[in-house]
């Protein structure tokens, strides 16, 4: 199955990154892209640098962002991951991942579960913790087992997608450096950061894609720098081989080949779905065992 | 915390294989280890090439091999970590790896949880699972989180040693090649194996040391030509960074100084356990969600 994933900066403003993404799915799509997904919050900067009621007002469009990645997805006939900032209610909102099918009709969403907060990346004031749980989003492409960003560093996230039948992980992305930071440390980050994916891949037998952003963004509220989004996205397959990798630095639609009849393959020599010890994993459920 | 891991090719006969690592230990003691990791069924070749019901004769030496294992331990003045084939009552055998105290005294011991069964690997024929849970050590060193092989695929696993308080995660291991197999598929198989490893670090901020046998071992049924196992211990930080690699076909003392208040740090930048949701794991504990 054809992938496109879609790593930009941020173009200042809405209208020219909505411009500048919808170019890229069209792109993609004649490139033969039959999924395509985007990086998280795509529509915008990365704007939890800093807490800003006012901000809010970025998930006022949120039925308007349907209407329009919709719209986009129809027009080029690709199941369409997007990442949006979902009002809810006043006061309720998500981060909320939304996948269009081919023929713009909702297939499905997953609303983010664990989210972060540490200096820079302030998402417990922005966003309610996702309550629709880890559940795949049927599509004409296969069962996408989407998730965002924090859920990366969680293997019980990626697990309970594969046991609900998930395909492919695909997990849109926001991070990124501090420029202060030392180089080893930026490595030892960004290694991390593939690592610990790629780990869902082997412990699942599946394939998965990352899609992050690049450019760095001012931190607007002057209390920090900013961030330097690393992009590297990637997609590897069912043994976590790497199949494909993008800049840290660059613009880029990275197409792969997902071949998703590959995992009964893979599962067949390591058939570690058979002897998980079910009876025994139920400290899983607890916050510490003391 | 001075660690070794001792990674060598089984020595013909049960006597021979002993002395071998009894002077490995010796020697690791004098370059300054506090604590020595031995590779899965250290004392003997990897039986479970076959089955026979004449091998479980190995298992009725487990006590003595407590006692010789003891008085290494106590000679060394080191912590040791020894993968033994338990004999618990006729007919009911286990792979476990006993824990010594510097002194000589049991620590404590880990019965392998996930027992695998694949062309060359028929641990299920000689192994039941262990019903001890995933339940760190307590020694003079730290609370060690032992696991042995197959476990090491499991995130499950290593969560749980991580919630119960391990300081450390251990796997002594037992795997290798097919020299059958491309040399791709050999890469993509041992890149696998480091990969998941250097994930649980990573996932619950951690160090973690991964011991690992070498040499050919024939099959000795003549079934399979055998298994190359491939070495490659390797030591990882709780970032997941590797901090020392063992070839992949020589015996060696691998020596490398695990600092265990690094996850504190670590732990501070990355609070993972922080943010788990653990309201919405319970499917972890079904065989699969259908």
């Amino acid at each position: 199955m054809k992938t496109a994933l879609l790593q930009h900066p941020f173009c200042d403003n809405l209208e020219a990154t909505r411009a500048k993404t919808s170019q890229m799915v069209c792109k993609a799509a004649k490139m033969g892209a039959k999924l395509v997904v985007l990086q998280e919050l795509h529509q915008s900067d990365y704007f939890c640098q800093f807490e800003s009621t006012e901000l809010f007002d970025l998930a006022e469009n949120y039925e308007d962002d349907l209407l329009f990645w919709s719209e986009v997805a129809k027009r080029e006939r690709v199941v369409l991951v997007t990442s949006l900032f979902e009002k809810r209610a006043p006061g309720l909102y998500h981060n909320t991942a939304v996948v269009f099918e081919k023929d713009g009709s909702v297939a499905g969403k997953y609303r983010k579960m664990h989210i972060p907060d540490d200096p820079g990346f302030y998402e417990k004031f922005y966003f309610t913790p996702g309550d629709l749980g880890f559940t795949p989003v049927e599509t004409s492409v296969g069962r996408l087992g989407v998730l965002v960003c924090w859920d990366q560093w969680y293997p019980e996230a990626a697990r309970i997608m594969a046991l609900k039948g998930a395909q492919i992980l695909i997990y849109p992305t926001a991070i990124g450096w501090f420029d202060e930071d030392s180089e080893d440390e930026k490595e030892r980050q960004r290694d991390a950061w593939v690592t610990i994916q790629r780990s869902h891949a082997i412990a699942n037998g599946l394939p998965l894609v990352a899609v992050n952003r690049v450019g760095f963004e001012k931190d607007r509220s002057g209390a920090m720098k900013g961030i330097r989004f690393w992009g590297s996205s990637f997609a590897c397959g069912p043994q976590g081989e790497i199949v494909a990798k993008a800049s840290e630095d660059r613009e880029e639609i990275l197409l792969c080949d997902i071949d998703l009849n590959r995992s009964e393959e893979v599962r067949r020599w390591w058939p570690f779905l058979r002897d998980r010890r079910i009876d025994a994993y139920e400290d899983i459920l607890k916050r510490y065992v003391d």
